[in-house]
């Protein structure tokens, strides 16, 4: 196995010292030009690799993000960090990509970490039981930025944008009031974090601007995928009062209720119209195509950079709050 | 804004030399026990926080691997992504992600930042036009192992983990074949690696082991989504001997098959048979559910685990290629 070649390789082998090397080799200090010529032939030559570990812990800094989610799997999170990649490659910056795996244990891991690896400045999206923002102040203390997305930390002071999840609720539940509707259903994940709260409580204040009651057996939780969706839709399908709407807040728990639905010969949306929120493009694969509540993903990154790079050139932490205004995709489950 | 808190600090409060601060912190060398408790108290105290990056570079390896894919985005790859950093945490291993874009380029940027990095060990999917191997050969240089799994370089000595494409095409067009289809189309993406050659070698191997001919307008290319599939069955359905099976390399693809077979009228799978890969739960959401090409996931990231932390705990690069065998999942398409 070949050893690495060091700087001072290169230095032995041209008869100069290490310290011009260096500087010649980083562009930096005042070294003759066409001795810096002939140390980086001879570098190229002799096979000589920065060694990025020890320039970063020189320079303090990298070019180097760190873009944290809970779960790469659902939709969002694949398309948020795949998109926020390019546009970071495309400012000259390297993302690196972590997985807190909705453990916030895990999550205090991951940003510890990242104080070491130097990253010029964090992206993340919280933890379902992240409520404190603790874990995330030592980053401010070493003065690397951050950003949250989508899920942000009940108090922080960190830049964060954030989807208008009452909002995204509120105009899904009454499109379907609008479209006749009368007994609409809401089925939620377990996840007990805000934007699921906030979510529940935009489709109350829905029924309740239209007049309509609210019916706590309407509101079922539990799960995250297609099967979930379907065992909610039976149980809510043998209450007595029926729904004849159901707003989900993932397009995979919308899909699983039409396939229960379209197996009963129950009529979408005629007899029951559906809603999911995501945008996931299995929204489209199912029959009707699934009605959405859109987060805008590219605009979620490209405001997330911004912040990110705003306090990056500044050198210093800043404290903003970017709201995007989610839109519904209509399709036809309404 | 607080300066970082150094051995030498917490050195410094408690009157002991910092070499034996050092120690007692990382557990190594001799130090009295309650010397240890007495400098771990403090150093939590006063907010010490190693700095990892000046630990990799002085034990120049780390717990740190690093898995490198194309892209997030399709399911095949988030999910193998978010399987291994669960295997790869549970074995005290923290993961990095990078994604190449299916560009060449960025993935040896990539490759060439890693051994920056120190990782302890890589897991690459190669890019779409990635032929060569020359640029992981960095990575053999600096002795750091890494397998590649789905997608490898076409001449490589290093250990990987594939699936038999080749045989997943073949089962599938012989399953349509076995159910009474005899005019079967292949529906490719525009990308020309490998997994995608032996795919079509399959499809054609099994058409001639069933003495049907081999028809040039049945193989068609370019795409990778839903749109895609919908505009090929599109073509495939206006020649003149139109195709009574259809396989696509992709889920996604499958389902625009599906979609432009239902809109027109056609019966799936009693007129058209129609078979995928990869099982995406997408595949689920549409109607019927399409019958698919299953590349055993768990099993490939337990392979590649286990393939690269040999090599990691041997300290020494080796070469193993395991072959995953792929498993028809019949649902409702053929």
């Amino acid at each position: 196995m070949k050893s690495t070649v060091t700087i001072k390789d290169v230095a032995r082998e041209l008869g100069i010292h290490h310290v011009t090397v260096s500087r010649a080799l980083r562009d930096t200090g005042s070294v003759k030009e066409e001795t810096k010529v002939l140390i980086k032939q001879k570098a190229n030559e002799l096979g000589y690799k920065p060694n990025r570990l020890a320039q970063n812990f020189r320079n303090k800094r990298s070019n180097v993000l760190a873009v944290v989610v809970p779960d790469l799997r659902p939709y969002f999170f694949a398309k948020f960090v795949s998109d926020f990649m390019e546009t970071a490659k495309d400012a000259g910056y390297t993302v690196m990509i972590f997985q807190s795996g909705e453990k916030p244990g895990l999550e205090k891991d991951i940003i510890d970490s990242l104080i070491g690896y130097r990253v010029a400045g964090v992206v993340a999206s919280v933890t379902k039981d992240t409520v404190q923002a603790s874990h995330f102040e030592v980053l401010k203390e070493e003065n690397i930025p951050y950003v949250f997305f989508d899920r942000a930390p009940k108090e922080t002071l960190a830049s964060q944008v954030l989807v208008n999840n009452f909002q995204g609720a509120y105009e899904a539940v009454t499109a379907m009031i609008n479209s006749g509707k009368r007994r609409i259903a809401y089925i939620s994940t377990h996840y007990k974090h805000q934007i699921f709260r906030d979510r529940l409580e935009g489709y109350k204040q829905a029924l309740q601007d239209n007049d309509l009651p609210s019916d706590d057996e309407l509101v079922v939780e539990g799960g995250f995928f297609m099967k979930d969706g379907f065992a909610h839709a039976e149980r809510l399908m043998n209450l007595e009062e029926k729904p004849d709407g159901i707003l989900a807040v993932r397009d995979e728990i919308g899909i699983g209720v039409i396939k229960f639905l379209k197996k009963k010969g129950i009529q979408v949306p005629n007899d029951v119209a559906v809603i999911g929120f995501d945008n996931d493009p299995m929204g489209i694969a199912c029959e009707p195509e699934l009605t959405t509540v859109q987060q805008s993903i590219p605009l979620m990154v490209a405001s997330s950079f911004e912040l990110l790079l705003v306090q990056i050139n500044n050198g210093s932490l800043n404290f903003e709050k970017k709201i995007i205004e989610p839109k519904i995709i209509y399709r036809g489950s309404v």
